[in-house]
């Protein structure tokens, strides 16, 4: 995503997606800022916690507030998944901000196969939202296959982190957008 | 705790715990590895997964097959809480053994404000147990005050564990240690 | 830096340098391609090795060959300085590619104290330049006052570097910038 | 080592190695300090510089002073090298403390191709001392045969850490240990 793609997109999009590595590009943050589109705004991978928040600022501070916070995995020595889901994030983020936070467990583990306990966790601590990467045939998917849920797998995966929603107060709603 | 004290404490103790920074001392594990304890085995802050299983290894090899694993945080750039939990350990542990995984909130959070959040995640995840600090007067606590619940804190903490737990097919039974 | 300033840009000035946070901005780094400018190519503070010589393919495949890679520190758990320099990067960066591979202490330490130390060694490690920031008054400069070396500790260092140059079989060649 | 074999090695050794993975051994640590004997004191792969300084007063306070501090490299994200070298640690380390700083670039590096740059790195930064690995066939070392030196290369490093020595006013002296 780039600074001069953003008046196009604004015509068509629900909502930016402001990838990791675009988290301290803060041309684009001061861009995104003057529009009023939603900004799924993802945390960079070595970026603190502060310096999420404080990058948020340049968005927030152009009159958007339409942000919503995803915690999407940190880079450690640990490499036995692709990231490191940093789960304190997610009550951190609650209590230091109101913006709304989200999970993304595809991209925090890097494995579908762990995907679902994940998406669960994230609710367990308080995410408002989960996005998990779906895809018909993951074997032939040109990419993130690895960490991408069946039909089947995603069904499942509903109905646990719907349990474990309402186990914590919360309810859960569907949406969905098409890669 | 250190190889002479074994003798000793066989004696007493219910559960031998193997702090973070002995996870790799393989005289101690070995001398564990020769009782019949049961072990509560912390993975080290910079211990892989795969450098934790080989680790309990010593212990197993021993005889001694009462080893549970313990993920207690890993030691990342994130400083918003003293440790960062890997919760992405927790299907990873039981994908790769049979052996009970347990989440210590207490340590991996070091903060008591964020304790229950991360109790739910844990378990949410697949943890089999959940362990955690409770002080009847944490502000004056000899050590570890910051982390620790109080009894009301704790009890209301019990409450939420219990019913994520049973979202996700599991049940809640309690056991203490005197500190 | 940005892709819609490079036109104006590239009539001005001798080198782009491209930020650590701007490592993975694709779109920049294809703009940056297209031009004959030289690039002071900064590692990303959580960016491997390897990801910063796949990222600089970006830049020398659209035929802009003049890339200078730059170590600046990487992001780990210890604080004591701001980052930490590297220094394992210089003989491996000069094993793997060609292209000129500078140290910048200033970045990599955070302190002033620390940068000459980190000069000399950068060279004797085998890196080709060095960068650093010098300031008439550091005390008092708009940013990275911290790390900014007087002038008389500019002149003392160039001294001690120039002598393990030469312990090396290299040569030093002085150039400076305006900030 | 154990508690238990410092009486027997002590009669014999000259100087006792406190390995990365025992730094934080306090009950070892207690022991080495009632002794007279010199110890290579080396950082945990996971301890910051502070953390080092504080585990080395259980063995000063015991009245041994003759402690020697060695980096030998820390876990970070980075994969190219098996450890990433610290060598901010070495100027940080002069500045804290009046104790010897040793750099280990076979361990820091795990690699024979990369430890004589780190070598003359450490000691272009302020390292008072270096100890490497070396074998007489390293392809068939029982251990640690990738990061050891043959007695050829060794003789071309001391060489060229010689000159890096004496070109920050330091003169190199020879001591060697048999594995």
């Amino acid at each position: 995503m780039a600074v001069s793609q953003i008046p196009m997109m604004e015509k068509y999009v629900d909502v930016f997606q402001l990838g990791a590595r675009n988290m301290q590009n803060f041309n684009l943050l001061r861009a995104i800022g003057e529009t009023r589109t939603p900004v799924l705004f993802k945390r960079g991978m070595a970026a603190t916690i502060e310096e999420m928040l404080m990058a948020s600022e340049y968005i927030l501070s152009g009159g958007n507030t339409r942000v919503m916070l995803c915690e999407r995995g940190i880079r450690t020595f640990e490499t036995a998944t692709r990231n490191t889901t940093d789960i304190n994030a997610i009550p951190v983020l609650k209590k230091l901000t109101h913006l709304p936070v989200i999970i993304d467990p595809s991209h925090s583990t890097g494995d579908s196969g762990y995907v679902s306990a994940i998406a669960k966790a994230g609710v367990a601590a308080g995410a408002d939202s989960v996005i998990v990467e779906v895809h018909n045939d993951p074997a032939n998917a040109i990419s993130d296959g690895k960490q991408s849920l069946t039909l089947e797998a995603f069904a499942k995966m509903v109905k646990q982190v719907r349990a474990v929603a309402e186990a914590v107060d919360r309810r859960l709603v569907l949406q969905h957008e098409r890669a």
